[in-house]
This record gives C-alpha cells, structure tokens and sequence, in this order.
C-alpha cells in the first residue's frame, strides 16, 4: 500500500527520565515536524514509574490479579503522553494525547501480555488531518469488552509497529538510549561495532537471542507488514540501524551478531515414557499458561524413557515448575531438575544458509576457551548454545574475535 | 424509584493515603459486603499523587491544556481502583474496577470542572449481579467524543452521588478524615459539635459558605435525585451526619452551623454606568469562562455612574482580573480594584426562616468584638458577610457563642 509522508516515533522509558527530558524529547518531535511530516509518537511511562507502580502493587499483595495489574501499570504511560503533549504546546506546537483505548488499539484478553488484533486509526486520521502531532500511550490497548490491557515488556514498541502499519507511516523510528544495534553488547566486547543495515530475520533471532534492544513480537509485525524501523538515539541526529526486508548483499556477512542472554532457567524432566502426544501434553500445558518455551532438547530414548530439556524465561521458571509437576504426575515420569545458572550464547547471520562450518568455528572457539556446552539448538541463521553463566562473558569475547566481527565489514 | 440493598461508599484522598491505608479500607468494605448489602466503592487518588501530578505538569508549563491535565490527573483515581481491587482480593472477595469511561459515565467537554450528563450503570449492574464489589475511579468522566475529563475538586462526591442515584443504592456513605459536619470547624472553635442531621438545603449553604466537608455540587445532585448521604469517618464505626430532606423538627434549630471561607477575592469594578445589560455582560463574560461568582454588591446609583463588588475564588482571581479589564474596556468604567486579604463568615439555618433578628444578632456579636463587615448578602437561610481575613477565627468563635452552638439542643 502507498506509504504517506508520515513517521512514527517511539521514546522509550529512558528517553523520558524525568520532565527535562520530556521537553528535549519535544524539541526533537518539532524539529521533525518542521521537515513537513506528520508525526505520531509512542511514549512509554516515565523513568521508574513503572517499577514504582510495581512496588505499590507488591505492597498489596503477592500475587495481584493481571486485570488490575494492567489498569494501574496502564497510568504510567497516561501521565507521559500528557506531559509530552503539554511540552509540544509549550513550544507553540499544535499536539493531542491518547489513551491506547481512544485510539481503538483493539487486543485480545491475555492481560499483562496482550496481542493487538486491530487498530482503528480514524481519530488519528482526523487529528493528523488537523496538522496535530498525536501522541499515543504505548503499551496498552483494550479489549472487545472495554478492559485496559497492557501487551508486555516493550510493548510500546509493538504500539509504535502497529500503528505506523495501520497509519502507513513510511518509516518507525524507535528512539532509545543507545544508538542502533551492534555486533555484541558494547558493555562486553570493547569493539562492537554499530550495525547499519540488518533484516527482520536476523534482528528477530538476535532479539530472541537476547539482545534487548527491541522485543520480537515488534519485529514479527514489522516484517509481517514490511514496517522499516529505523532504531537510533534520542540524543544525536545519527543514524542507527535500519531494519528492513532482506536484500542480496546482506548474505554475504555470515555472522551478523552474537547474543547473550542470561534470563532463561533451564527445566529437564526425567523418565519421561516415550509415547507419541507425551510432548505435546507437557508443552500445551506450559502455553495455555502463557508462558514462552524456547529451546526443546529430547534425545531418541532406547529405554522406552528420554530426558526431556527446556528452557523458559527465569520469571516463568516458578509458574512452569508448578505446571511440570502437575503434568509429571499425569504422565508418570521422574524426577524434575531446573538449573537457572545457565546462558545462552547465539549467533546469528542470514549468510548462515549459504556458508557451512559454522557452527564447528563456534564451537571450537569455545573448547579453545574451555567453556563447556550444555544445550545446543540451531535454526536456518541461527546457532544457540547454553553455558555455564559465569562464562558467559568471556564466551561472547571469543566468539565475536572468531568471527572478527569487531572489523568493517 | 424502590431503593435497592446496595450502599455506594466513597474513600477520599485521606483515607488512601498509602497502601496500608488501602488494606484498612478493604477491611472496612468487606464488613459492609458481609451485611449482604451490595457494594459499589468510589475511591479518590491515593494521598498526594494528585499534588504530584500537577507539580510535573508545572515543571513542564506554567498554563498547561485543561485537556491534557485531566488525561494526565485521571490517572490518580486509575491507581487506587486497581490497588483496591487487589486489596480486595487478598481479602478473599471478589471485586473489580473501573475507571469514568469504562462505566460510562459522560460528562459535557468542560475540562477539569466537567458536568456528570448521564450515567450508563449496564457494566456495573452486570457485575454487581455476579456479587463483585465494583470499584469506581472518582472524580473523571468521559465526553461523547471520548475525551477523558475530571470534575473539579471533590468531584470523587459528585462520581458517588450520580452513581448512587443512577444505581438507585439506598444510601450513599461519603468516608472521610472526619467523623462529620461540624457546628464550626473543630480547629477553630474548641466546644463545636457534630450535628447528626442536617437539610440538603443547610448543607448546600454551608458548604458554598466554606464547610469544605463535600463540594456543592454533590450535594445539588443528591438533593435533585434525594438520596440520602452520610457522612462519616473511614476509621471508625460511628455515626457521622445524615444529609437529607427537610423534615419539620428541623426548623427549631435557627443557627446550624457557623462556615468560614478564606478562599474569596473580592473585585470592585468602579464607576459603572448604570445603564440596563451592563451588569449582564460582565457576567456573561465571566461566566463563559466558567469562573463562579460568589457574592455580587451593587449599590442603587445617584450619579449615573455605580461600584460592582463581587467575590471569586482566589484561584480564579487572575483570570477573572483579565476578563474583567476587558469588560471595563468595552463599557467605559472606571478603574478595577481587587482585595484577596478577605474572609467570608455565615451562618446558615432553616429556622431563620421563621425566626426573625437572626442578622442583627450576628452583626451585634461581630461589632462587640470590634470586627468590622465589608460586604453583606443574605438568602432565605444564610447570613454572609465578609471581614478582614485576620479577624476570621475571633468573628468564628464569637458567632458560635452568640447562637449557643455548643450546647445540644
């Protein structure tokens, strides 16, 4: 469809500290808009807001119901979007804010993460039309039966994804406090470098992989609709680094990044019987509770028993214990073991398809550091391998040296 | 209309303070659910988070949008309901909460002094069916256009009593830092009493003459729609005052109370011509800027040529100084003169309309005390004047004295 000449931009909790910030932020939003664009901007909730609502909640009770959670998580990025508004009118700029429900961003009931299922961007429209700059709450939508809900951790980038498709913004800036995204975490490697150009797919494992710069779910959107997203400073007119479909010349890089994370705990259950529907009793189970699964180990049993392995995100780890251990008495398997002091490496390149040996490269590499692999799961661009966690920092020096992804390429 | 078994309680500001107050109120709303009444709680933001807001909006603009104040104030109220809610559930009960939009509650386009047009009670019906408390975010609203408002200072009352009518509750229980409505504020005079029962009528005066207990407006509404309101401590279980219909026994009582108001400028507007729709248009101008006038001296000119005295709020005077110059502009009156260094002192009584020598007893008592009256203005059950704001305790203790207010009656 026909793009406009419209941006979106997105300012993250740490581009909106504090209330000077919020005005630098202005002056950054009318300085795009003086370039003639329409602009729409997702603000996220200011600084520690959202862990200062956390910890009232906390103070309540240990266990708040997710509904309520997201009415009062939802308040934070209320307060923004009206303070960010105030300071565009301070600057003799014409802006309206809104709520994730006055804009109709429609999602589905899973609270605490929900999935957008529709966006009607008539009020925008009509605000654009106005020459206004709309700011829109990110975080949050609301259901088909009028509850608020709120869709995640980094939820405000799907906001901003959402809508620039809705809008058909020609291009989705996120704005952030770093400046793109590198070849390792700079806090690690000493010569990461800054990735210009890099595709969805690539973006979208290195997100799994861990790199926190944007969540997944934004990126499945953004190369679902084929959204370019440009993710750079709040803070320098630089570039950063685009996002966008595959091209030709990008194969020619193998390895695009490396990865760390190290908020996964890893799940084994023992003994399980080797009966066809077994695995996928135990991993229903685990998503009709909403909770991510990422790597699946289960090695060919010659016993008529396997070990199956799995890892989910550490803050899942209690929730999913308690599910496995309803499901293991069903199944009638043995022992669970959880192990949370594990990392998880990755590399990842769309040059992978076309280049063999890698994984030999990585692996060698490790052994040459005397870092010992646990899980290994590879896809089509991508190798992941868990480690030991208190490896995990020297495993991601050697890997980027192997690779010399510290040279231009 | 048949009442129902259902009570509206409303918790303002002081009584949740911080999170542990919340739990006191939810102790205290679980006994009244126990009663089997229903119960449908109307709750104000938590101590000084609306304080809080505005200073981040001034450190943004010294004249912020009043669009964007109510977005942003709107999240006060947003907390606590979801807080209470979980308060709730801790406690075993079901609950759930709802801000102004979500349960329909429509106001005209009035920011942040907006006007309740109708109230749409299908969500909360639905479930108070399903035997939930239902949490109500006071003070905001919705416009038809889907603007978020609020509704002035102590709209949380005005949120309750509309809820309480359209709900057809049985009564409507106003929770607050005080155990009632007092003979005189208890700071200033030591032997005031709790009166425990009062008119809509002495009410309304009372508090348009200062008793800062509940705004007027709530009460206007309660009084229209005749729901019964109590008002009483969030902290203790004792009977607090009943607002209601006059009955006849109440007329025995000439003084109810005695209110003090220092919250009033004065603005004289001198040399006037006393020429027919001039006073009209000042008003008129006054009014569209939604700014209420108080009390309004004019006296009978001999020259052509009169002084208009009338009061505002202090918080008005600014703006109301600027109408006002523009007005003197258009009818070619004299200079403007304003005094902020004023105190309103009444006394109010349904008695005194079948009492006589009410006024001279009180101007009696204030001249004994070598206090001096500036402005006067009577209704059918008030006696108003203004004094010099130093003067205000002394004038209120010997007024309390001069009616025998301390003594039951």
């Amino acid at each position: 469809m026909l793009k406009r000449k419209l941006i979106v931009q997105k300012y993250g909790g740490s581009s909106v500290v504090d209330t000077s910030r919020i005005k630098k932020v202005a002056d950054r939003i009318a300085k795009q808009k003086k370039r003639g664009y329409g602009v729409v901007v997702v603000v996220s909730a200011l600084g520690d807001t959202t862990d200062n609502l956390i910890s009232l909640a906390q103070e309540i009770t240990d266990s708040p119901s997710e509904r309520e959670m997201d009415m009062l998580m939802s308040t934070g990025e209320q307060m923004s979007i009206a303070l960010l508004a105030m300071a565009l009118h301070k600057l003799g700029l014409e802006a309206i804010s809104f709520t994730g429900a006055q804009v109709g961003i429609i999602t589905d009931a899973s609270h605490t993460k929900a999935k957008i299922l529709d966006i009607n961007s008539k009020r925008i429209d009509s605000e654009l039309k106005k020459g206004k700059i709309v700011i829109v709450a990110g975080f949050q939508g609301i259901t088909i039966s009028d509850d608020i809900t709120t869709l995640g951790r980094g939820g405000s980038n799907l906001t901003a994804v959402a809508l620039a498709k809705a809008l058909r913004a020609s291009t989705c800036e996120m704005c952030t406090d770093v400046e793109g995204v590198y070849t390792a975490d700079p806090r690690i490697v000493a010569d990461a470098r800054k990735i210009s150009s890099i595709s969805y797919e690539e973006m979208l494992e290195l997100a799994s992989a861990g790199a926190q710069v944007l969540q997944p779910r934004s990126i499945e959107v953004a190369k679902k609709f084929n959204v370019p997203i440009h993710i750079r400073s709040s803070f320098s007119d630089k570039n950063g680094t685009i996002i966008s479909k595959e091209v030709k010349s990008m194969e020619d890089i193998v390895v695009r990044g490396v990865a760390l994370n190290k908020n996964e705990a890893k799940i084994t259950i023992c003994d399980v019987p080797d009966k066809p529907g077994i695995a996928a009793t135990i991993f229903k189970k685990i998503a009709d509770a909403n909770i991510n699964i990422d790597m699946i180990i289960q090695n060919v049993s010659r016993t008529g028993y396997t070990d199956v392995s799995f890892t989910v995100m550490s803050r899942d780890l209690k929730k999913t214990l308690k599910i496995t251990e309803q499901v293991r008495q069903s199944i009638g398997s043995g022992e669970i073991a959880c192990n949370d002091n594990i990392a998880k490496l990755s590399i990842v390149g769309i040059g992978m398809r076309s280049h063999s040996g890698i994984a030999s490269r990585m692996f060698g590499a490790l052994a040459r550091n005397k870092i010992n692999i646990d899980m290994i799961s590879t896809s089509e661009i991508k190798i992941s391998c868990t480690i030991n966690k208190k490896s995990a920092k020297k495993a991601v020096r050697a890997i980027h040296k192997e690779f010399k992804l510290g040279k231009a390429n």
